[in-house]
């Protein structure tokens, strides 16, 4: 079954509102196994929406219409929805009977304009709306499925969830659920993945081969139907076996978890602490790992050392090494180093992380913009310091070090 | 000129994203006085992609696609799009020599498949991209314009504002060009500010009255056609007034710029420097005030004291006040004044902030989720905290907690 999402509202269009309903509804649909092949959004105009809806009904089978269910003169769809069908609207008297009585409990006089929020179609399942008072319908016409619900997402969901995926089930019968397993790397890029993984990717039929990136990140979700979780897994298995076979060193997890979640479970397995000295970052590192629910257990804290005054104060870098003639400077190895080995005293912890560098707009230092330093230091061993030059723009080159500079430890304790 | 945004990507129709984009481009074609009419989601698919153009083509006349531009075998907007309009693509060199360029800087060897990033038509206007690799563009074709545009988010802004835009205004030129004026506010709700502005917006024909929520701060952007942006400014001038009679007391700039950016210019005009202690937050409030470029003027750093030990070691919390029978524990306003105190004295900054408190998403010392303890220590003075309960996730606890903190701060300078 192709569907469609038409989301009806002129707020959307000037940018107003996000267009949240859209992503509810098809996260829904494609875990009924439906297939969303457009959305739409249209704003409260009689032309238009009937337009739309002329050209959903050519490229689509389901049609799932939220918005303009509402009172006032810019709720159109039920009107032109009955028009587009060719079937009068009338008063479902339950719904009727409920805004009654709710206008009466709140003692406001209810105004004529809220009788539609009561009309339904003939043939329609009306759909009830436990959280508001327009009333939703869904209907079967010419070998198209309609689904009308209203806009605000506090009465879609509950009407979405709990009157129209029953009577989307009924119609789909006994088709076959959609599973998802998720393969996430990092320390590889989208391009580079892909490209090893083309060919497969190319024939792909069944399960499907979806890619996509993040910041550090690329996951790979593998798609199927299936009558159960356990066939859909052995329906992926020589698939993944051999994604895995070809850049299955790059892969950090087999769920769709962030590459900081990982990490830290991975510290937390292996009873490990970590602590962080952040200078150009400020902060970011740390927020990426605390981020994490339980992050406690590992991370045990760090220093946001942005200010030479702090570099030295805090954690003892001399200011020998961070000012004046001919010293290496805040943004060197040697600060790297010394930050990760004093802060690493200062926390005790198994493992601690440095960062100092330029992260823009402007060159610090005399140093470019994206020049960063990474110190690594385990318990008892000497600080390792890598220096790269990363891209960007302030904020990419804060988020792009942090992600760098974890991937690092992980490369170091993944074998552990 | 009638509008629409095309966004391909199956990950939308899936419902893995939403679809923010379509968003950003309508408020951003609304600025320049364009509407849009429609807004259409298409999977990675050849023959629909194409479909969707034929359609837009026949219903607007700007039509702006995002997505589909990457190195990946999914990208295929480009070569559609080219098809469409009848031209061929050819390899655009500054773009080649871009990534040629940065591949080598990251060490990264280019697979073939990047090469279509560079890609553009004849007779188009290439769009740079200055935060990623593929190249935009803009062309006029048969009374058309179409503008292609990156998926990320961090490409697309930057691209549409800087180099998409004048081109706009240069298709749109004899109009009246639209100026906004923007009233930042913090401390008060969108659903309030909107409540006690109703009435105004609810008569408004010109200047519009547009508010806009993000979290912690509520913006109301004011626009109007105009010859000048001095009469422009002439003609909003009763209109703010009455705004600021109304809510001026929650205004903390009257340009469009983050809290952090307004309270960072505020103190460094004031020659004030600041230093934070962040538990529960985890380096969210550093992170905040680090994004905002020159930061380093006012922030002097801070301490991440994730773990009691740090509290004890760096700060010299007691731990007789963190731990044990009986002690008010590290999420207490004892310990919170501590911190800010004892931060103040090791960072000798003119302000200090503390935080801390449950962000969840499990109770800790048996307190609630969302309860904080925010310290503020003015040099010289005792610390003051406040206590408050703080709705929502785990992450919306740190963020709100944080940007409360900073608002403290605010209210305490403003007047200065």
């Amino acid at each position: 079954m192709k569907a469609e999402i038409i989301a009806v509202g002129t707020e959307i269009l000037l940018g107003q509102i996000v267009n949240t309903n859209a992503q509810y509804l098809s996260e829904g649909l494609a875990q009924l196994g439906i297939d969303v092949y457009f959305q739409t959004v249209v704003g409260d105009n009689k032309q238009r929406i009937y337009d739309v809806l002329k050209t959903a009904h050519q490229r689509a089978d389901l049609i799932i219409c939220c918005g303009g269910l509402g009172p006032t003169q810019d709720d159109l769809t039920k009107d032109i929805f009955a028009d587009f069908v060719g079937k009068p609207m009338y008063v479902h008297e339950p719904s009727m009977e409920k805004m009654v009585q709710l206008f009466q409990q709140r003692g406001i006089e209810m105004t004529d304009n809220n009788i539609k929020q009561a009309h339904i179609v003939p043939d329609c399942e009306p759909l009830k709306n436990d959280t508001g008072l327009a009333v939703g319908l869904a209907l079967t016409h010419n070998q198209h499925h309609y689904i009308l619900l209203p806009g605000p997402p506090r009465e879609l969901k509950p009407m979405f969830e709990r009157y129209a995926v029953p009577w989307l089930k009924s119609l789909i019968g006994e088709k076959l659920p959609l599973y998802s397993k998720y393969l996430k790397f990092a320390g590889i890029g989208e391009s580079i993945l892909e490209d090893r993984l083309k060919d497969l990717m190319e024939q792909q039929k069944d399960p499907s081969i979806a890619p996509y990136a993040k910041e550090g990140e690329v996951l790979i979700r593998l798609t199927t139907k299936a009558e159960s979780e356990q066939k859909a897994y052995e329906k992926m298995q020589s698939v993944e076996q051999e994604i895995m076979n070809r850049v299955g060193k790059y892969l950090y997890a087999s769920e769709n978890i962030s590459f900081e979640q990982a990490l830290i479970s991975k510290l937390e397995s292996l009873g490990l602490s970590l602590s962080v000295a952040e200078s150009c970052t400020g902060g970011k590192l740390s927020e990426l790992l605390t981020s994490v629910p339980g992050s406690s257990l590992v991370y045990k804290g760090g220093i946001i050392c942005y200010s030479n005054q702090l570099k030295n104060k805090v954690l003892h870098v001399p200011m020998e090494v961070l000012e004046g003639e001919g010293a290496p400077g805040a943004i060197s190895s040697e600060s790297a180093a010394l930050l990760a080995e004093n802060l690493n005293q200062l926390t005790d912890t198994d493992w601690s992380i440095s960062i100092t560098g330029v992260a823009g707009p402007t060159i610090s230092e005399g140093k470019p913009v994206g020049l960063i330093y990474i110190g690594i230091k385990q318990k008892g061993r000497p600080a390792e310091v890598k220096k790269i030059q990363l891209p960007g723009s302030r904020e990419m080159v804060q988020l792009r070090s942090a992600k760098y500079a974890l991937y690092q430890l992980w490369k170091k304790i993944r074998e552990i």
